[in-house]
């Protein structure tokens, strides 16, 4: 089985040495070079195309594999694969919610009041998102009063991040394919120290600014089997509904070579189609390269952060090696992948975002 | 007197029927026609020169006021002065801060607890920026359990914006004018109600991010005195300090043409200089063409959102016709604009920033 066989084909922004940047699609361990059809540096003019052009385009590099020039993947420098205009980022896995609410606020209720009413999000910072393999300095900050230093208690977030294709407004959870390109693999790094402090009443905001780090690779829709929709209670507003699709896609948390969690999509609470139509309900407009993310995907056992998985640091995990951790340490290297339902019935692969931790 | 005189030329960008966007300099009722120097279609080129290149090319203006071609004011459309990159808005009213919290959460604390330790900000929208007669469409949004419909209290947020010109990461408190460009007026519009139901824990989402208007003329940091720094205690860590200059600005806030604020930028807590340090003391880097705004510019008396002005809406102003108003009515329209003490010894004139509200 080959994770990124003719059913996959991602898209993504490539280099060899001395040459410009150019598009590229992977196919098993080569990129096409597709840059014949897709004459740019970066996928947003591409993604500014919208889904008639995104199918015939797929369906022709598809049709000809042996026609693109192949170079070998470890031969090429990859690079961010778009300009991101705006990031969002939800908070959408109910498990995630319960968990930190418990872990970092214990004895208040364990879901805001709104949670079940509209998936709840925050803008990032769009600046300092990355590409898979960008070193990731450990930020500095307020970890209390008067308190300065770097952060003690850094982690991850595992996320499934959307491309925005098309602009709209006010997108109905039925268009969401319309508008929406593909699909990449997020890491939100997080400073929980950092975010404690300074979070109450305008949200986190140097505790993630410092690195988003998202996979070079943006696998189209259209190659994703559909998941089965969330079950939702209480029923959310007209506007939220129908539900759309989810994505039957089942991450893996690698921590210095070690899988330390799997956490899986599926038990997503809200989908991609209602946050875009809540992100866009008030008549925010989106923009090609937006890009927005699930929020951290954690199931009933397995975890998308660090802050959970060890319990805030109580509970540290053993790693391959005998190392055990709590949070991040200078050094460290997390690698998130994931497989995936094809829309052709096979499985798929995503990914890796991989950062390692510097000083 | 005149408010836009040779010790002010704010830059803009403008077009004449039928042709293209074109950099300007505002002189009184004038707008110079620079293009020849500045051969751009948006300030962002500009911006990112630099100090010593912004220093140059205004005194190479300011020497030659006659050789520019002039069009009056009023027979050209004002654009976007610039791209915005990324968006943060900060909380730096003390007054501001401890009347929101009264308003809003009777019998909590006044201000936050880290509220005096660190300038607390959030990232806002950026693909939602813009220029000020851009009409504001009434956001839609869910305003408590099950309550979707038109935001019922619309507010304003009048508020100071600087400008990024050139790139950088931890950015010390005294090396902020050489990152920032200048100066704008900014309007953050606020939903008081879809943010009342949605702001914990993540912070404001759709209740800003439908609009945020800014003025068409961005005057450079040149044009302004030096006001005084605010008195803090507890005293800064040092990576705040030493704390900038202050700007001797003074708000003016018209609703529906009746003046019903004057805010003074002098009583905010922190300064623009501590707000780029906070913000890239983690690691993240500014970009050419962020924007970072002071946050609700209120004073003792005068405040700078309606929510203040009129107690949530339980104390309704006149306005000069006689209507009554406590929060926004389809129609209206608020105008923001700003006097400020000029660099030559002069007052400057900032702004406009209109908007209308339409349902």
């Amino acid at each position: 089985m080959t994770l990124f066989g003719p059913d996959n084909l991602p898209y993504g922004v490539f280099s060899e040495p001395g040459h410009e940047r150019r598009i590229g699609v992977r196919l098993d361990d080569v990129v096409l070079d597709v840059s014949e059809l897709l004459p740019w540096p970066s996928l947003n003019p591409f993604l500014a195309l919208g889904r008639p052009e995104w199918t015939r385009i797929r369906g022709e590099i598809r049709s000809e594999l042996r026609r693109w020039r192949q170079i070998a993947l470890g031969a090429v420098e990859l690079h961010m694969p778009f300009e991101v205009a705006d990031y969002t980022d939800f908070y959408s896995s109910e498990h995630h919610a319960v968990n930190v609410s418990r872990i970092l606020r214990p004895g208040e209720p364990g879901l805001p009041p709104q949670w079940k009413h509209l998936p709840i999000g925050y803008h990032g910072r769009a600046g300092t998102v990355v590409v898979s393999g960008t070193p990731v300095r450990r930020p500095y900050g307020q970890l209390g009063p008067g308190l300065f230093g770097p952060a003690q208690r850094l982690d991850i977030e595992a996320e499934v991040g959307f491309v925005v294709g098309t602009p709209g407004a006010r997108i109905p959870t039925t268009a969401w394919r319309d508008h929406v390109f593909g699909v990449v693999l997020v890491n939100d790094w997080s400073a929980r120290d950092i975010q404690a402090f300074e979070y109450r009443p305008l949200g986190p905001f140097l505790a993630k600014s410092f690195a988003t780090s998202i996979s070079p690779w943006v696998t189209p829709l259209e190659a994703f089997a559909d998941g089965k929709p969330p079950e939702q209670d209480p029923q959310p507003l007209p506007y939220l509904l129908p539900p759309g699709s989810g994505l039957d896609v089942t991450l893996r948390v690698e921590w210095n070579g070690t899988e330390v969690s799997r956490p899986s999509y599926n038990h997503m609470y809200w989908t991609a189609a209602q946050q875009l139509a809540h992100l866009t309900v008030n008549g925010a407009a989106v923009r090609t390269g937006d890009l927005f993310a699930s929020g951290t995907v954690s199931g009933p056992t397995q975890t998308g952060s660090f802050l959970e998985l060890t319990e805030n640091g109580t509970r540290p995990v053993r790693l391959g090696n005998g190392d055990e951790r709590g949070f991040l340490e200078d050094g460290d290297q997390v690698t998130i992948s994931a497989t995936a339902a094809g829309a052709e019935g096979g499985t798929i692969g995503l990914g890796p975002v991989s950062g390692t931790v510097c000083p």
